[in-house]
């Protein structure tokens, strides 16, 4: 894709804002019907898609398969939220003459809305499930939001591709013109992003680009919602026991996990806490790591490197894998070793993310190691126990959950479900906003609150019409309403 | 209460972080327990706390007795939304080992959790409901977080005796130490919200005080949220049916609502579009309107003579109210008059915020003119419309649902009742996050989510074990359970 010009850009914009309150306005079935239908059309081109991402990132078909079916399932499972009508958050407070002690309570009627256009700046690495169709394009058009895409340098040709499948998918479906285009480019997207008409904005990438794009929208003459989901390092805690009872299966847990997708995962685990001596640390080093592969691009190599580089010249901390090996154009995954002491004397240098196939193992000696690493870190989107059911790890939680959108217990950060309960986000850098981009409640980053205050039935949106159209669960008077008996899909 | 030093003020953010951890596992039940021990020690000491807002605010007895009764009913009513916990959106998927065609999806439970220490900037218009105890202290108690309040410097005394009346209760309630502090001050403002502890703020206020403050959390090198309840004109419309059925009626209800507080509200109908020829204006102006009372501050009296006095410079804008009543120490309820085509010609400066007893009348010669005011408008707390069952509103009401946060009918902005459906707030520069400040949902401001994935049942949150021993109402694999019978208080 050609970088897109800037007056492009604007007209795109607008024509976006043009079709917001007609997108807005279409029933929940047949929005639902056009991301079914998006779903459709990129499963029924798949062959050619994967082919795309295959030429443009180094990642494996396995993979790219895996990806694309979590796109459309992510696109119908979402199609069910919008149908089931929960994300609405209807309320329905009657007239009450009496409410507060005497003084009357009018009637109000409040629900979410959709935001307005969002600017979606897709990922490099989830060429399907965090691009073009991805997560934040299929939340945003479900909440009822025009979209625009940025789309990423990294995959210029499957992003026209997925492009084109959705604009078409969409027609089909009758959607009005305007709610989806695409915009290539950096300039593009800072000039769409700083368009007034745009209203909010989701990004996952780079904690240094996530900022940089954060301020900008925050400097706006309207700030706008910035969703960024920038960097973790995903820590993982091996308690000795632990290690004791099931150190290889620990191994090649943790070796599968830092070396999926080379590495490139924003749910890596980048640092992980392993008692000394235990054999884990030699153990990890003598499995022969997998070959390395290429990663996504010439600029995540770079940036891989040079990460990799500053982190093996601190004093403090030993590359473990063979050097030639890991600074070649397909990096050998790295181990390196540095111990608590270290790490929390300079955690800004050693406690920071390696996006690539890079692990560090902090070695501790006393079991206050963990709490003390712990408590060093900034917002994480996971954080990782290995422990068994003799460990007291009880502040060990407490303290990480403070600190991380996810807490995992025996298993690994890497794979991240498209489910109601899902949390992929956390407190800064993890993230900017107290959203999750994966999941169903991720459609709430792109709806607002309006409330209606005596406003005739007529002249309702039908989710507060007393007649309840499209049969939406809610909450009537303080009190939820129907009683729920079926599934939400 | 003087100027709290940058050292003290370190401390109490430090102090508030400590307690963080106890106050948030505080059970519901007792966390309500400790909202019910304010609401009811503020209640005792009303005669004392209602003289004390007398000699300091200007504002009428009456009026003091009404807001510091929706104060305590407001802290009751989030003590209900704890107990009933529907706000924690607790949300369960059991493993599956064929979620995504043929993927497992692992045990995931996510909640929401407080966010962590909370800074409140108390309003000088309200010195109950939205100052050291009003409604984003008690939505932040509620949500489990530790409050620090910067008081307003309007009213210091009762800043002082409402504080102490806050913290015996709370005291008592065994609530953790350090929960709840106030610092006064700018300077100590800013430090507190530059504070590396803190974890959110809340605001009310003008929007270039909220704009600045906005800007300082968003800058921070971990920004925070920041919910900044700023400026509104909340506009009214008035059809010419409307005002051809019932003139008089318009007339009073106009009057009391703009009138009302001398105008310091952030409700205040501040402009309002009026058929020319209609009379309208003319009756308006014959009413003789109510003599003038002293404002609230000789701040806020400076802003507000500035203010009308460069509307009333305008050539486009005259003040029909005689110019010696309005710019007097007590004044007088103004009005102004200006065209729509003026108004629409020079929206930036007719279309701007006058706190104080004013209101601009903006009369309209073509219906149509009515959505071209409404589309000119920035981001509203409020609008609102009066018509009759004849008038054809419903693309007005689209346009203004698209500014406001609330939409009202055939009713005054003013009046904010405290209830689940209320909504307060509105795109910028109503506001500068999509949340509301007065209602039972302002207690997700200062919530962020958590997941749990794979945790054994005994380390996991009550709220999320299997027993459920909080009794929440929880979505269990997509579907809301239990069946809900009981009202939420």
């Amino acid at each position: 894709m050609t970088e897109t010009p800037i007056p492009a850009v604007d007209e795109i914009v607008v024509h976006a804002a043009q079709s917001a309150t007609a997108w807005a306005a279409v029933p929940p079935v047949e929005r639902a019907r056009a991301l079914r239908r998006v779903a459709a059309a990129l499963d029924s081109r798949a062959g050619d898609l994967i082919a795309l991402a295959r030429g443009e990132t180094h990642l494996d078909e396995q993979r790219l398969h895996g990806e694309l079916r979590r796109t459309t399932f992510q696109l119908r499972l979402f199609a069910d939220v919008v149908t089931e009508g929960r994300y609405l958050d209807a309320r329905i407070d009657h007239f009450d003459p009496d409410w507060l002690m005497g003084a009357s309570r009018p009637d109000l009627r409040r629900m979410l809305v959709p935001v307005g256009p969002v600017l979606v700046f897709a990922a490099g690495n989830f060429p399907f499930a965090f691009s073009v169709a991805g997560g934040d394009v299929a939340s945003a058009l479900a909440a009822g939001c025009p979209v625009v895409v940025k789309a990423h340098p990294g995959h210029p040709r499957l992003s026209a591709a997925t492009a084109r499948t959705v604009r078409e998918a969409l027609t089909e479906a009758e959607a009005p013109d305007g709610v989806f285009a695409v915009v290539s480019g950096i300039e593009a997207g800072v000039r769409a992003l700083e368009h007034p008409a745009l209203r909010a904005a989701a990004f996952t990438g780079s904690t240094a680009a996530g900022r940089a794009l954060f301020d900008i929208a925050q400097a706006r003459p309207e700030p706008i919602p910035f969703h960024g989901e920038l960097g973790s390092l995903n820590p993982v805690f091996l308690t000795r026991a632990a290690v004791a009872e099931r150190l290889t299966a620990l191994r090649d847990g943790l070796v599968a996990s830092f070396t999926a997708s080379a590495g490139q995962l924003c749910t890596k685990p980048g640092v992980v806490a392993v008692p000394a001596g235990s054999g884990f640390t030699e153990a990890l080093w003598a499995t022969g790591l997998a070959r390395g592969t290429a990663l996504l691009s010439d600029r995540i190599h770079y940036g891989y490197v040079s990460r990799l580089r500053s982190l093996a010249d601190l004093g403090s901390v030993d590359l473990l894998t063979d050097s030639a090996e890991v600074f070649g154009a397909c990096p050998a995954p790295a181990i390196l070793r540095t111990t608590a002491t270290a790490a929390l004397g300079d955690a800004a240098a050693v406690m920071s993310e390696c996006f690539g196939p890079a692990t560090v193992l902090v070695e501790y000696v006393e079991d206050r190691e963990l709490l003390d690493i712990a408590r060093s870190l900034e917002g994480q989107l996971t954080a990782s126990v290995h422990a068994t059911d003799g460990d007291d790890v009880t502040d060990l939680l407490t303290v990480l959950a403070a600190r991380a959108g996810r807490v995992v217990w025996n298993e690994w950060p890497t794979g991240v479900s498209v489910t109601h309960a899902q949390q992929h986000g956390g407190p800064y850098p993890a993230a900017t906003t107290h959203t999750t981009s994966v999941g169903t409640a991720a459609v709430d980053r792109f709806l607002r609150p309006v409330a209606y205050q005596n406003v005739p039935d007529r002249l309702l949106p039908p989710a507060l019409r007393d007649a309840n159209p499209w049969a939406l669960p809610r909450l009537v008077d303080g009190v939820p309403q129907p009683c729920p008996g079926t599934a939400a899909g």
